[in-house]
């Protein structure tokens, strides 16, 4: 990451909310959808940030996303929602979903709410920590387009139904949450993509070629493989924990499920993705003054734990620790953004946004 | 499995009731405790079954475990239960707990419920099935003594700390639900045992030595990895994944959490676990007939996944298969309990209960 050209954050999320303004999002929604979408990049997650600003803008031209859709309550209890996006924009329709979550979670001490007819929605743990922020514990969840392929299976069933739970450490909202966000195959799609890219060999277990056999020729993968790997390392668990996530996701939530689900290797239609969303209160459950000191300890225990041998040099983390460190690193040298990702946005703007977004390193 | 003794299913239960009374379980939970305990046995989860009888016994008689302790409400709302066992035993506590949750549920779409001062609770699946069989959605979660070291670490700071999803797909009794049931380390402890007894290696990916090297000596194996193996593969998910359900189910309930639970290699204490249990009725979120006909789908999908060559012979499951495959025969072949175990159960007897479960093959 060295070399990967950095930029300024307000003149990259001025420039996406540009971007999405032209491509049709209501005024009063780009901040927010900007503002999430470049969280991905801040948090090092490149491959599901601006990277994808192309993509998402194709989908508007191509009216496969409508930017104006509303969000709308299908069912409810004080507890429960079950929500439609109507094939609205993901990182506008995922964040009032979680932000309706968590005002019905303020009330009732929890909710659970499932989302049909949605899109891509950006990393999932932006969603838990809007839930953190507010002093709650927070569970996202998203299918998408086929990808994994099933244990044994030679070809892709599910996509890479990532999970997210975030745990608040603290009642001030500097107080870094634990963060977990989890693809359940072994490795999203994008490390396949920097191997490529990189002209190395891939760690058996991370995927399938054509045929559906494991490979460790990057340029040869094709599907990917579930959490675990092969039987015997338990690669029925990722797959079992990727299929939990798809029903809730698509036949709970009345949206498709992943061999149906729509994506950049899909058909050209709605994606029909769906989500699953869940807020708690930690005062539901114990005095959040005890809870806080308790996992504190605990944590501490954790980042305490003597290093194996084979892994000197490292140290054990907490989960989100190296997305808070991506973090806090691009507040103070700039956002890294890849040369080539740069160039995908300039020719964005070409069609009338300006492309004024300030290089920093 | 083939030399393994099978027994009659009515016998082995009426056995452990009276085990358990004479441990002094009350006489109306003994009915239940069997039942769920035996249930593992059923499913093909030996290490979960009647062969930790002689422990539990052995904790009774030691005062580590109180087999009459209530289980109270410390905090409650319309979808929330925050409970304490007491210390009471897992199979008559863990049970009652998910009954409370299940009407909880079932009267205001979901209920979410932590209990501290608990356990050893069984098989985590026992519990979601409970609520599938309501046509429910259940989780189950519980933390244990510690056994599963972090990422990078060399020694201990995690139970297995198991997860279990159940999802009925259909209203019928009988309609098979999908069950995942996983503990979140690559194996379970019983896996490493299963290899020494058999003198095999272990594959790589499964234990650390008592140095903290990753090892492929059974004999030498003294701590488990998380699910994901070593980093390349994943071990942050499965370390991840184990983090969050000890917070759950220590600082959240008010429990311990792994390091400080005790269990059979721990200190001569309560074990002080604890547990999260939650249901979600279907029809809160979808049209149960609708839920059931994508479910049905989206599972024969799954199914008919070619297989792929290195896997020729096997078919792709869904979570539950092995499981349910286990009951059907059990049903007609009888209750598999290996020799070693007998003899144990055999010794138990000795103090009084007479010893006269049937062996059928």
């Amino acid at each position: 990451m060295a070399d990967t050209p950095r930029f300024e954050r307000a003149s990259l999320v001025t420039f996406v909310e540009r971007v999405l303004r032209s491509a049709g999002v209501p005024a009063d929604a780009c901040p927010g959808a900007a503002t999430h979408l470049v969280l991905a990049d801040e948090r090092g997650v490149a491959s599901h940030g601006v990277a994808r600003l192309p993509f998402y803008v194709a989908r508007f031209r191509r009216g496969l996303i409508d930017p104006v859709a509303p969000l709308t309550v299908e069912r409810q209890t004080a507890a429960t929602l079950a929500l439609d996006a109507h094939n609205g924009f993901g990182m506008v329709q995922g964040p009032r979903a979680m932000g309706m979550v968590i005002d019905r979670a303020r009330a009732s001490g929890l909710c659970v709410a499932t989302v049909r007819h949605g899109n891509h929605f950006g990393i999932a743990g932006a969603y838990t920590l809007m839930a953190a922020r507010e002093g709650m514990i927070g569970v996202a969840m998203t299918n998408a387009s086929p990808l994994v392929a099933p244990l044994f299976g030679s070809e892709a069933r599910l996509g890479t139904n990532p999970i997210s739970v975030a745990v608040p450490t603290g009642p001030a909202a500097d107080d870094p949450p634990v963060v977990l966000d989890m693809s359940t195959s072994t490795v999203a799609w994008g490390k396949v993509e920097i191997a490529r890219r990189a002209g190395t060999a891939l760690p058996l277990g991370w995927a399938l070629d054509e045929a559906g056999d494991p490979t460790t020729d990057a340029h040869a993968a094709r599907w990917l493989t579930p959490l675990g790997g092969p039987p015997e390392t338990g690669g029925h668990k990722g797959y079992g924990l990727g299929v939990i996530v798809d029903i809730m996701c698509g036949p709970l939530a009345g949206a498709a499920w992943s061999a149906r689900v729509s994506g950049a290797r899909g058909p050209d239609r709605a994606a029909g993705i769906g989500h699953t969303f869940m807020a708690w209160r930690v005062d539901a459950f114990r005095d959040p003054d005890e809870f806080y000191a308790d996992l504190a300890t605990f944590l501490s225990e954790l980042r305490e734990t003597p290093v194996s041998p084979a892994y000197a040099g490292n140290r054990v983390l907490i989960p989100g620790d190296p997305e808070r460190e991506a973090e806090r690193e691009a507040g103070y040298r700039g956002i890294p953004i890849a040369a080539p990702v740069v160039t995908e946005l300039r020719a964005l703007a070409a069609t009338g946004v300006p492309f004024d977004i300030v290089r920093v390193a």
